[in-house]
């Protein structure tokens, strides 16, 4: 019996693929041998890595003037990685800051380049808006984190830079909604939210920035020799990489990121309206910033939490605390949450508060 | 049909192991999820990876006074990190080159640090012996590559280094032949020849090198936070952490490294003895820095190998060029590598021979 498994990441993976990989774990279209076995320059992995990215390409409507990398490292690896590629020594960026991922990030940044906070949340439950953004204009790049995953925030417009290559972090929302790419210089995300199994870290770069890395980056994370080389300068991740492009095909099999959004927004909206129409539960962030991946939401008393665990579990509905940083529940639904996951949440949110109410 | 899979890495697995993934791929022992899905925070995860430590503690005999790490990035990733983790700016570090990647770990590690080259085999055909190692009394560390897969070459020695702490990369060597880690300040290992999937680095560091790192250490690689945290500082490649543990329970199962070393000898023996016997096939090595793990042979004749690989592989006999930067053949027989394969490559060998000799 399966269970319900909210964890923010590694997080749930459609049933479907994970049967194609059992399936073909030893015996890769009868090759002889599974993709984990494969040598990475292999014409057998090179047709997977290949239909991977043009997959990914497709249900994200990347443009072609952007490479995509597969990576090892996690969205914390791209953190040093970032400044890295897109600076001098000695140079500024821009950091706005309304989560505890952005502030992880800006904080690794300081290492390799000077940290402009150009917008501050403060706490972490709204989107710093426009105006409220001052930019340094000799920036090499601004940063944000296009949904936070511990706070349930996400960004509910993209900044106007002005020209300045914008960087996302979109480990936690990618393939949930459309995303228009053209407006970033540079997307990134860890895969174990909603791509596939942590280790594998997705990178997509526009071309202008691929050749602005110090001498010094690390040769696994220099973007510009790694596009080249087709993310191959040295063994990838190939397992993760080719259950990626399982998770790929699922996606198109229900509409791509667009049949997914609706979808997500169908799931998420039917959790944030029970909540809001109940005075036990509460989520105080701003309608159109609330996450549609990482659903917070915090009990009248924090007393009650364990309790509330304890019952979760024993219908079925697992890994519902919050970030020990933040406390109170998170239900992350990622595209692999089935909505009768959120159903089975709902019903039994409700009779939490019937009996404790 | 399982074909006998020569690659050198990623490479083939024990059929054992791909079964009991397979098997516990949707719900590991009962909890209703697959370990792909864990958080790598649940008591769950945690206990996977606790175990797999102490098995490849037990299996390798770690002393207590070290660590062992479980990274991303692969052995190249370490390449950075090396000098990062162990010296400070403006040092120097003392390399011996007899191969492929050792060359390529020099060259990572220039952008860090000074390289002085203490010995070096021209060409790549045998190593440096230890009156012929000049090291720099200052160096930080002395690297080794302890098995040069490209090469078919392995230390028949472990370098006397005058207490500078000793780095040994034991990628293509690691669980197939005991290694005495107290001669050693770090071994590292990327998984993919003998402990797992691609994508997973581990590292054994001595305690008292755990706090020489650099300021600007990307922090998914500082070696000191990373072991306080238990190699959680971000999120784990958890699923190829815990194939590791059920690679480890099979070489267990095998009598653990001696075990393995006995069969791998043997193995390897049968090979070069063959290849010795045969006017046909040839290996230059000194036999004691023969590689037991990548067994390397010419044909008299270049333009005999497609005609070689076209008839192993028909043959069910896979992945037997040589890397494309010296040419040949090499047949990789790592711990996963039944005795029966090597024996069919033999006897495929003899009639190729017997046809074309």
């Amino acid at each position: 019996m399966r269970v319900y498994n909210f964890s923010a990441g590694p997080a749930t993976f459609p049933e479907e693929v994970l049967d194609q990989a059992a399936k073909e774990i030893k015996n890769y279209k009868n090759h002889g041998l599974g993709v984990m076995e494969m040598s990475h320059r292999s014409s057998e992995f090179i047709d997977i890595a290949e239909e991977t990215e043009a997959d990914l390409r497709e249900v994200m409507n990347i443009p072609k003037n952007y490479k995509v990398l597969f990576l090892q490292g996690g969205a914390t690896g791209q953190f040093a990685a970032i400044p890295m590629n897109l600076s001098k020594e000695g140079g500024v960026a821009d950091y706005i800051i309304n989560g505890s991922w952005g502030k992880k990030a800006a904080k690794e940044a300081e290492k390799y380049i000077g940290v402009n906070i150009a917008g501050k949340a403060e706490p972490f439950n709204f989107i710093p808006s426009q105006d409220d953004i001052n930019l340094d204009e000799n920036a090499a790049y601004v940063h944000i984190t296009n949904n936070e995953t511990i706070e349930g925030l996400k960004f509910d417009y993209i900044p106007d830079t002005g020209g300045i290559p914008l960087v996302g972090d979109v480990s936690s929302m990618i393939l949930s909604e459309p995303i228009d790419v053209s407006k970033f210089g540079v997307l990134y995300a860890g895969a174990q939210k909603n791509i596939g199994p942590a280790g594998l870290t997705v990178v997509i770069v526009r071309d202008d920035l691929l050749d602005k890395a110090r001498g010094n980056t690390p040769m696994i994370w220099h973007w510009g020799d790694k596009s080249i080389a087709g993310s191959m300068l040295n063994t990838p991740p190939t397992y993760s990489w080719y259950l990626a492009g399982l998770v790929l095909k699922w996606v198109k099999s229900k509409g791509g990121v667009e049949g997914l959004c609706e979808i997500n927004k169908r799931k998420a909206g039917k959790l944030y309206d029970y909540i809001d129409s109940s005075d036990f539960y509460q989520n105080d962030r701003q309608k159109d910033q609330r996450s549609l991946m990482n659903v917070v939401f915090t009990l009248p008393d924090p007393d009650l939490d364990k309790k509330f665990l304890t019952g979760a579990s024993e219908n079925g509905l697992k890994t519902l605390e919050g970030h020990r940083s933040v406390g109170g529940m998170r239900a992350s639904i990622y595209n692999a949450m089935p909505e009768e996951g959120v159903d089975s949440l709902i019903k039994f949110m409700k009779e939490f508060e019937r009996d404790n109410g």
